[in-house]
C-alpha cells in the first residue's frame, strides 16, 4: 500500500510491484449504517466528509512517508485468526501498530486522536485493502489464453459474475443467490438483499471462505459452525484451486498454504459452489449492513465460463 | 490495569477487582540485550532511562485517563494465536490500539512517535502485563486450607519454587533443569542459563505452554513442533487441572476454556511435568536474552507440597 489520492473522495492505493499495476480502494467506513452498504443519512455523509477532508489526508502523508507491504501483513493476519473478509481485527491492529509512529510524527494532536479512535472501533478497517490487494494480485493473470482460473467475482445484488484467465474482460453471470447467516440485532433474515458487492474478490485469492481454517472465530461470528466446520470449509475449496499459496499459511492444517486459483473445471466437475463469507445488506436503501453469513457463487457462472473456454 | 507509579522506575499496576488486590511489573524492555535477561551495558541503561523519563510518564497519564479492562483482551488474544508467554503480537497490538487515542491526546508529538515506535518493534510489550495479571488472579488463593491448587512457579536461575493454596506462603523448591529450545543466531545450547525467571505464574493461569493450542505458531517459534504437537501439549497440560476457565477459549479446541489451577496430586499422580514457554537467557551475565523454549517443573517440588498437605 503505498499512496492516497485526495483529489475528490480519497483512495487507497495498492501496487503490485513483481507486475507494476495498480488497484485502488476506498477507506472502510465501519459496520452498520453506512454508504457501502447502503446508507445515506445525514451521519453517513458528515462521517464521508471527514474522511475526505481530514482523515484521508493525514493517512495519505503517512503512506507517502511509509509504504507498508501486505504480502508479510496477510501471512500474520492468517497465523493470528483473520481470514481477511469477515474478519480484520488482526490485520487493522497491526496496520496502526506499524503506521502509529509516522502518523504521530505528521498529524496534529486533534487530528490524530480522532483517527486513532476512528480504527479503534472499526476492527474491519483493513477489508478494503484487502480487496484492491486481492484484484492487483489478480489482475496480470487476465488474458492467459487457454486458462481457467478465475480472476475476479462481484455481485451486484442481481447477478452474480465470474472472469476467467483465457477470457480476458468478458464477465460470466447467473442470477444471484441469497446469503445464509446471522443478523444484528433487531434484524433477520426477512431484512435481507440477495448477495451484493465486489468483497468475493478476497476468496479467487484464497482468503474469505477459502481461509476458514485460519479464523474458526468467524465461522461462530458469521453462522457456519466451530472450528470443525471451519477446516471443512478450506477443505472443501482446496477441491476446487489448482494450488496453494505457501507464503501465507494456515497454522491448523500444519502450515499448509491458502488454496489460491480457483478453476472452472474443477468447480463444474465437483459441482461444489464456491463459497464467500460476506456481509449482508439490507433490502431497503438507506439501511446499511444488518449481518453477515455466507454466500455461495452460483455453479452456471462456471458452466458458461467453460462453455467459452471450449469454443475453438 | 490501571495505572502506573513514576517515583523511580515506572511500574505498570494491574488490579483484581473482585478481590481487592494489585500486583505491579516493570515495562516490558525488548528481546536480546536487556537488564531482565541480565543486560546492563550503556545502551541497556540508556533505554531504562528513556523507560523512566519520558515514556513510563507518558504511558501512565493515558493509563490513568483510561485503564484497560485485561479479561477481555486475554480472551480476544486466545482467538488471534497468543499464548501470552511467548507470544503477545496480538495483545501488544490491541493494547496500542485501544490506548492510542488517549496517548494521542496527552502526548507530544516527539514523545508520541519515540512511544509508538517502541511498541511496533516489540512484540511481547504485554507480556509484563501478562505476568502480573497472572499474580493478581492467584494471590487470592493463597491460604484456602486444604487446597492442593499451585498458586505461584517461578525459578531462580538455581531451583525451581512452587507456592500451593493449601501452604499459604510456603515455597517448595528443587533443582531447576535445562529449558529445550531454539536460539537465536550466533548462540547455543552451550550458551543457556538454567531455567530462570518468574514467568511461569502464566502457566498456572492457563496460559503460556498450558494454552499452546491457542498458539500454534509459537510451537515453531521456541521448537515445540507444529500445530499437532501445540494441541497435545494442551491436552497434555489439562490432564494436571483441576478445571477450564471458559471466559479464556481456545478456538482450536471447540472453544473450550483454558485449563486453569494446577492440582499437585494430579502432577504427583501422572507424573507428567508442567511445560513453561520460557525465554532463555545467557548464563554469563550481560548478555541477555539468546533464545526460547520449553521448560518442565522438576517433580520434587509437587512431592515436596504434597506431603505438606498431606501432614496433619
Amino acid at each position: 500500500m503505498t499512496g492516497i489520492t485526495t483529489r475528490s473522495m480519497p483512495l487507497l492505493v495498492v501496487e503490485n510491484r513483481a507486475f507494476g499495476n495498480r488497484s485502488f480502494c476506498a477507506i472502510n467506513e465501519g459496520l452498520g449504517k453506512v454508504m457501502r452498504f447502503g446508507g445515506n443519512d445525514a451521519e453517513v455523509l458528515a462521517r464521508l466528509a471527514w474522511l475526505r477532508d481530514e482523515f484521508g489526508p493525514l493517512l495519505g502523508k503517512a503512506l507517502r512517508a511509509s509504504a507498508v507491504a501486505l504480502n508479510p501483513l496477510i501471512a500474520r493476519g492468517l497465523a493470528m485468526g483473520d481470514e481477511m473478509h469477515q474478519r480484520n481485527v488482526a490485520c487493522t491492529s497491526l496496520l496502526l501498530r506499524s503506521l502509529a509512529p509516522t502518523l504521530a510524527r505528521v498529524g496534529n494532536a486533534h487530528s490524530l486522536e480522532k483517527a486513532f479512535a476512528f480504527i479503534a472501533g472499526n476492527d474491519q478497517f483493513f477489508l478494503n485493502v484487502a480487496m484492491a490487494m486481492g484484484k492487483s494480485i489478480l489482475d496480470p493473470a487476465r488474458g492467459i489464453e487457454g486458462s481457467s482460473v478465475v480472476t475476479a467475482m462481484a455481485r451486484n445484488g442481481t447477478d452474480f459474475g465470474i472472469r476467467v484467465a483465457g477470457r480476458g474482460d468478458e464477465w460470466f453471470t447467473a442470477p444471484v443467490e441469497m446469503p445464509k447467516g446471522l443478523y444484528f440485532p433487531g434484524f433477520s433474515a426477512a431484512d435481507a438483499n440477495p448477495d451484493i458487492g465486489d468483497s468475493a474478490i478476497l476468496e479467487a485469492i484464497g482468503l474469505g471462505a477459502f481461509s476458514m481454517a485460519a479464523a474458526p472465530a468467524v465461522a461462530g461470528f458469521i453462522g457456519a459452525g466451530g472450528f470443525a466446520d471451519a477446516l471443512a470449509y478450506t477443505r472443501a475449496m482446496s477441491e476446487l484451486t489448482v494450488g496453494q499459496n505457501n507464503t501465507w499459511a494456515i497454522p491448523a492444517l500444519e502450515f499448509r498454504g491458502v488454496p489460491i486459483g480457483i478453476d472452472v473445471r474443477r468447480v463444474v466437475e465437483t459441482g461444489i459452489q464456491p463459497a464467500i463469507n460476506t456481509g449482508i445488506a439490507h433490502r431497503r436503501a438507506g439501511v446499511g449492513q444488518v449481518g453477515a453469513g455466507v454466500a455461495r457463487a452460483p455453479l452456471a457462472c462456471f458452466e458458461k465460463a467453460l462453455r467459452a473456454l471450449d469454443r475453438p
